[in-house]
């Protein structure tokens, strides 16, 4: 399975296909009943998202010598827990947004009901996938278990929930980097990088190898992070799927804001170069973390 | 531990202050940031809940001998279940109510946003408790796994949200005995039934008395719903903490609106005396679920 791919493109493409056809076999259908959450959680797993933290889940198995099969359940639990984030912040009461690449948001399709009981389903399932079915036949009961806590501990109150609570705090408010900062390393940062070390710890990597994944992670998620505010601003709508503006809409505060765009580019791109200098020692079993380092930054939505 | 308690006031006073000390210490407190987060999680894990489930999953470990040291943690996931549910249930969004056990709901005292944070972390922050900390030293991590598991699938798609699914889709409609079998049974007996087999199973209860035990949790769960449905009627507003009337103001189908209430107090009874029967078997140490069996359909709140 880790054959060098011909480019990028097909890479992301084969590792989609891979991710996209395991969740569609973890997700039961829309003829179990009651099929109105199964309809809303397709709905939003399904509306095109790029498997950025699956891939990078997967990448990190290969990067240290793991068969990617084995973590393919855990790569899709942190993917529901991705989309659930998605379906909450998207609501009146969060973010109020309309649209989420290229199509109406959950809650306009099924109601702010279901859409916070499709979320709240997503993130249970996410723990379901980790515990129980193909999983336990590939990897041991100790490695799930820290699997799962550092999953929780990155989605939860000292995660990106918390900088979810503490972006909502600070809108319309003038924020320094530090809040900046804050809300970044853990709405986004937190999710990115477990997606990594579970790819890891699922496939036995060693304590050294793990801290230098660790901080490949921290720097390609500031670096996203900056590209999701640049992407805001000077993005295609229609590349994105959305309507852009809606950071200065709802008086976000972001790295433009504090850094200007020049200045945010330049941060972003310091900021893959780290990234890349943390996995400079991994032979070429790590290109596909280092193509993907360089796709964070060049991507259009 | 498992000493005889002189009464059942006694005992559940006992209990709930094991539950409650145990919560206090596993939940962060608002010195850490973000304080919001922590001040609104605490405010329903505190606002006074009888710690049914907890209080259950430790009468089950000691009815197969086991040790109720051994599943705190897993008993205070649980309940940090239940009270996410109840917060996002409570929403406008939702079944709109403003007060529970005798306070504000969640979203009246820290904004909806927030709400459905607490909600998230809390549920988040289970999956940490039961995979992480104190419990590694206490249970096997085959057992903990099968755990998570199943507390997964209780509250998940096939259990409480389920249930929480059709009962909102059965809001104003004429609802019949299938649906309110369908609704009571995943939104209110999962959760309860699996707090029973959890503690069972962390104290590697064998499949027979999984069995019985588990019967013995369908037996309450149903006579649990029934005396809700009846409190919501004829009970005390005071006692209660919540307006009465609440089921009818908002159309929701009822035992007693499909049994009358003479005809749900018998079903009860039946349920109840049903339970027993499945754990008629077992020695004393059985007896706080005896007891607890009777409490469910005597309370008053």
């Amino acid at each position: 399975m880790s054959k060098q791919p011909a480019s990028l493109k097909e890479y992301l493409k084969e590792r989609k296909k891979i991710v996209d056809d395991a969740l569609d076999r973890f997700l039961p259908g829309e003829d179990r009943f009651p099929p109105l959450i199964f309809e809303s959680m397709r709905y939003s797993v399904f509306a095109g998202g790029k498997r950025l933290r699956p891939v990078l889940c997967m990448a990190a198995a290969e990067t240290v010598g793991g068969d990617i099969e084995r973590v393919v359940p855990v790569a899709c639990a942190i993917e529901l827990i991705h989309t659930y984030s998605l379906i909450h912040d998207d609501l009146p009461l969060m973010d109020d947004d309309d649209f989420r690449r290229g199509m109406p948001t959950n809650h306009k399709v099924f109601g702010e009901g279901i859409a916070v009981l499709a979320g709240d389903a997503l993130l249970t399932e996410a723990f379901h996938l980790m515990s129980d079915g193909e999983i336990l036949d590939k990897v041991a009961p100790e490695a799930l278990l820290k699997t799962i806590s550092e999953v929780s501990t990155a989605a939860g109150f000292y995660g990106m929930i918390g900088g979810q609570v503490v972006d909502l705090e600070s809108e319309g408010k003038d924020a320094d980097m530090e809040t900046l900062n804050y809300i970044h390393r853990h709405k986004t940062e937190a999710l990115l990088t477990v997606s990594i070390r579970a790819g890891a710890i699922l496939t036995g990597a060693s304590e050294t190898d793990l801290a230098a994944l660790s901080a490949y992670g921290r720097g390609i998620g500031l670096a996203f992070q900056i590209t999701d505010d640049i992407l805001d601003i000077e993005g295609d709508k229609e590349l994105l799927g959305k309507d852009t503006g809606s950071d200065k809409a709802h008086n976000k505060v972001t790295f433009p804001a504090l850094l200007g765009l020049d200045g945010s580019r330049k941060r972003a791109r310091e900021s893959i170069d780290e990234a890349l200098s943390n996995i400079a020692h991994f032979d070429d079993k790590a290109d596909p973390l280092r193509m993907i380092a360089k796709f964070i930054i060049e991507r259009k939505s």
